[in-house]
C-alpha cells in the first residue's frame, strides 16, 4: 500500500473558454471539477495503475464532499483531517493554448490540526511501502514543517516533492527520495546548477536518492554510486500540469527498490510524466502511451562533473 | 413570511487580485466564498432588514453545503431541493476597477427534480406575503418554464425579475410584479423604450405591477393608474452588482400594499438599490446608508407619454 499526503489540497476547477478578456463576462463552456493539489494527483495516477493507496488530507468545507467522491470513484482510500478551515479552491481558465490560473493561498491548520494530520500519516504509514509526500504547506504553527511528516512517514519510505526553505530545511531528516523539478531543486540549493549536479547534491544535503526533472528533457537520478539521465524516445505534447504528479507516482511505485533499481525507476517516472501530459487534466495518464513510452525510453549514465560534485 | 425561490443558484467566488494577466498564474489576495444567485441575493438582503424568509433552490454537489451555512448564518430557512447535478460556480475575478466574470452553466434538472421544486415553491409559498422568483432558469424539461413557478407562488404574491422569454411568456400568468432593469424588459417587450414606457408596457403585457430599473438613473413603478419616477438624491459608487437584487428586496416587503403604496414601496426600492452598491458583494446592503438615501430619495409622477401607451 502507498500513503500519499497532501497538506495544501485544492478544489480544481478547470473552465475552457474561447478568448479570456479583462473586464467581461464569459460564460465557461466547459468545466471539470476534481480533488487536486500534488500528492492527490499522484494518488489518483497510483489508483489508475492498480496500487492501494491512502490518501491523506487535511479538509474543510464545501471540497470535503468532492475530494470524498473523487476518492470513492477512484478507489483511494481517503483519510481526512477534519480542519475548521476551508479547503482553497484553484482555477485554471483554459483558452486556447493558453492557461491562466488563480491559486487561492488556502487555509492556516490550527497547532490540533497540524498534530492531527501528523498522526493520520503516522498511522496510515506503518503498512506503506512507500509515503508520498508533495506540494506546498498551509499556513502552519511556529515550527512546524515538513521535518515532522518525514518523521512520521517513516524516512526510508519517504518520497519528499516540495520547493525553497520547505525542501532544504527536510533534507537533514534524511528522506528515501526527494523529486523537485530542476527550478526547484536550484532554488533549494540556492545554487544555479545543470540537472544532475544538482541531484546529486541533494544526495550530498541528505537525501539517500533524488530525482530532478526538467520539463521535456527527461529526468537524472542519483542513488547509491550511480547517476542516470533518462528520457523519453519522442516529446509529447499536451498539458505539462500534473506531470511531475505522474512521476512521482512511479518513484513511489518503484522507491523500495532503491538504489539498485534506479534504472527501471527512472525509465518507468518519465514515461508515466510523459504518458500524463497526453491528458487533459493533472492526475490522469495515457495507460497506451504510458505502455508505448516505457518500451522506448532511454536511460544513460552521467559521466564526468557530476559524479566529482559529491 | 417571504418566499425566495432561486431555480439556478451559484456558489460565487470573488477574488481580488492586482492584475489579471491572460496566460500567468495568480496567486489570490481576498476571497470571498459565498451562496449567491439573484434570489438567494434577495434573501440575505431581506434577512438583514429583519424578515422571516424561506429561500428555495435546488442544490446539488459540493455548493449545498455552503448554501447550508450560509441560510444558518443568515438566520433563513433553506428549504433545498436535491439534485444529482452539480450546482454551478460563478467566479468574479475583481482587479482595480474592473472585474472578470466567469459563469458556469448550471446543471440541467431532470423531470422529477423540476415538479420538486416547484412542489418546494408551493409549500413554501401558502404563507407567505410575497414570492420572489428571480434570476435565469437551469436546463429544464420541455415544456418547463417560470409560468409553473408563477402559479405554484401564487400570482397576486409573486415578484418576477428574469428576462428575455422567460419573462415575455411568463407575464402572461399576470404575476403581482415584474421588476426587469431597461434592457431586459425592452428585449423582452422586442421594442427600444425608455423606462416608463417599459413599465407600462409590461403592466399592458399581463404584469399587475411593474418596476423597471436603470442603473444609477433610479427606477419607474407602474402600477394601477399611476406611474412613478425614483431615484436617491446623490449617486452611491461601488459595486452595482447585487443592487436589483436589493430592489426586489424592498418591493417584495411592500408587495401586499400594491397599487395604493406604490410611491413608499419605489422610494425603499432605489434606497435600497443603492444601499447595497456599497458593500462588496451581492446580497449586502449598507442599513445606515439605507436609512439615509430613504430619507432623501425623490418620488415624482411620470406624465405624458408614458401614460399614453397603455
Amino acid at each position: 500500500m502507498i500513503v500519499c499526503v497532501c497538506p495544501n489540497p485544492a478544489l480544481d476547477l478547470t473552465y475552457e473558454i474561447d478568448v479570456l478578456t479583462p473586464g467581461q463576462t464569459h460564460r465557461v463552456g466547459r468545466v471539470h471539477r476534481r480533488a487536486g493539489g500534488k500528492a492527490t494527483n499522484t494518488a489518483a495516477v497510483l489508483a489508475a495503475l492498480g496500487e492501494d493507496v491512502t490518501l491523506v488530507a487535511p479538509l474543510g468545507g464545501a471540497a470535503a464532499e468532492v475530494f470524498a467522491s473523487d476518492a470513492r470513484r477512484n478507489g483511494i482510500r481517503l483519510l481526512a483531517v477534519p480542519i475548521s478551515g476551508t479547503t482553497r479552491t484553484s482555477v485554471a481558465v483554459v483558452h486556447g493554448d493558453d492557461a491562466t490560473v488563480l491559486n487561492e493561498t488556502g487555509p492556516s491548520l490550527t497547532p490540533r490540526e497540524w498534530e492531527d494530520l501528523v498522526g493520520a500519516t503516522q498511522a496510515a504509514a506503518s503498512g506503506a511501502t512507500a509515503v508520498v509526500l508533495a506540494g506546498s504547506l498551509p499556513g502552519l504553527p511556529p515550527g512546524a514543517d515538513y521535518r515532522a511528516l518525514v518523521a512520521a512517514g517513516g524516512r526510508e519510505r519517504v518520497l519528499l516533492d516540495t520547493s525553497g526553505e520547505e525542501l532544504r530545511s527536510a533534507l537533514a531528516e534524511r528522506p528515501a527520495v526527494v523529486s523537485p523539478n530542476l527550478a526547484e531543486a536550484c532554488g533549494a540549493l540556492e545554487a544555479d546548477l545543470d540537472t544532475a549536479t544538482a541531484a546529486t547534491a541533494l544526495v550530498a544535503a541528505g537525501a539517500a536518492a533524488a530525482v530532478v526533472s526538467n520539463g521535456a528533457d527527461g529526468a537524472v537520478g542519483a542513488a547509491g554510486d550511480a547517476v542516470l539521465a533518462a528520457r523519453v524516445a519522442a516529446a509529447v505534447s499536451g498539458n505539462p500540469t500534473g506531470a511531475g504528479d505522474a512521476l512521482n507516482a512511479a518513484i513511489a511505485r518503484g522507491l523500495a527498490t532503491l538504489p539498485d533499481g534506479l534504472p527501471e525507476v527512472l525509465r518507468d517516472a518519465v514515461a508515466t510524466a510523459a504518458a500524463s501530459v497526453a491528458m487533459p487534466t493533472a492526475g490522469e495518464i495515457d495507460l497506451e502511451l504510458r505502455g508505448t513510452l516505457l518500451a522506448t525510453a532511454v536511460v544513460e549514465e552521467v559521466r564526468g562533473a557530476a559524479r566529482a560534485d559529491r
